[in-house]
């Protein structure tokens, strides 16, 4: 049983542990411009993918309660890190509410881009060694092979606007060197901050390599699930809301940076309101 | 008015953003073996250097809470952000007990190395962003003339194990041209962190320029003031109480790096319990 009523109408909501997500919200507004999109990145707590799973779940829980109370058709779980260690959590959360995360839809994306089923995935630690990726693509495929490395410099080095940098590249060799010696085909950027480095990732793996971008794959998933559900809205276009629990100095740059556009409307949600949202 | 009471036998109280402050933990212990020291690290939560000021401020308070409850006779801000940002905050919290932050003692201690009273600061976007070294060592001094650098890569590169790597010393060079051209005498390492970058910044900056750790600095202070306060402990060694809040994978490899010794005994400490420190 839904929680609330929902209908065509009602917004999509997305979340993230921080500014990364954007890159998701941003392809669901290109392919989907008239859904309206409520965002929520826990900006006040991020980075998620260094911390535990309990410490993962419990904010999670705590996201997924916040956009529950805009009454949304849908949550996709934005933050690779949470779809790998907490999607059960935020479904359970969710009561009958769709949740679309981001693990799956890059899962089948590569497979289907994969002639050798070679297959690498990179991510934070926390999405790296939970086996979430290998574990969904096992479940999809017999035969595919995966090669799974932790890139946790990928972060900051995508926040800091050091995408091109030469440092960077020097960092993406040592980090795929394995990926490339075991002869993959296709890579998962499993972390909604890579597609910001994707150009220097491609350089160091070559144009043979496929990328696999997650925010294209979810949103693919989410038009997808609209339609099969008949909840596709038809409503004419207007701006998404995006709401962070900590607006620190330069946020507005660095959410740019992600989005592609100026944000007008930020929204600031306590860390206290959050904390009483997963009480109730 | 003392919230409880003290004496020598009392424990100083150390936090810190995360695991960077066991820099301090291990210099304190070095210089005054005799002292129990009780560590709270807000795993959790870190980094504290990339939010605003409201949230360090929130967070100070619940850190500095949680450490009165084991009755200490001093609390150390080992963490620099909270220490530009909300050290007031510690100090109404302590009510009476003595606190004592990494900020000023590393500014007495530049001022005491520096020949040509010109003198660089490094640390993260909210201490260099609040000016609280800059305030401070105009205070100390009339005629000093103080150049300020972020250097947000420092951090994730420490914890990350890249401290001696090529592209460390890219950034490095990068981050620290401008202090170079303002020819600095000496540089201040504002962050926990930094000290596990000595060797790289060293070279970077060359051997004319002296670095000052805040971690030495800090202790020292800590002596003075115990010694005048008449608070100096004599009592047998034993290992320090290391509490944090998150307890991630790898956490005991990444404190190691920092503490320079094996832990073995950790505590966890809930977030729910944080927030209720907070309403108390």
């Amino acid at each position: 049983v839904a929680i609330h009523t929902i209908s065509p109408h009602s917004p999509i909501g997305i979340f993230d542990s921080g500014v990364g997500g954007l890159t998701v919200l941003r392809t669901i507004k290109a392919m989907l411009p008239n859904e309206h999109l409520i965002y929520f990145g826990d900006t006040a707590r991020v980075p998620y993918g260094t911390k535990s799973e309990p410490t993962v779940r419990k904010y999670a829980i705590e996201d997924a309660k916040l956009l529950l109370r805009y009454a949304p058709k849908l949550i996709v779980v934005a933050c690779n890190t949470v779809s790998a260690l907490a999607l059960d959590s935020v479904q359970e959360t969710a009561k009958g509410i769709g949740v679309l995360g981001v693990i799956k839809a890059g899962a089948k994306c590569a497979l289907e881009k994969s002639a050798d089923k070679r297959i690498g995935v990179i991510g934070t630690q926390a999405t790296i060694s939970s086996y979430a990726y290998q574990r969904e693509l096992h479940q999809l495929s017999k035969d595919v092979q995966v090669f799974a490395k932790a890139c946790p410099l990928f972060v900051p080095l995508a926040e800091e606007g050091f995408a091109q940098h030469e440092a960077t590249k020097l960092i993406a060799k040592e980090y795929l060197a394995e990926l490339l010696d075991s002869r993959i085909d296709t890579l998962i950027l499993g972390c909604t901050h890579y597609p910001l480095l994707k150009s220097t990732i491609q350089e160091v793996v070559g144009e043979t390599v496929v990328l696999i971008d997650s925010a294209e794959a979810v949103a693919q998933d989410v038009k997808t699930h609209l339609s099969q559900q008949e909840l596709l809205s038809f409503d004419s276009p207007k701006p998404p809301r995006v709401l962070v629990s900590d607006m620190p100095q330069r946020f507005q740059s660095i959410a740019e940076r992600f989005l592609g556009f100026r944000l007008h409307h930020l929204e600031l949600v306590s860390l206290d309101d959050l904390s009483a949202y997963a009480d109730s």
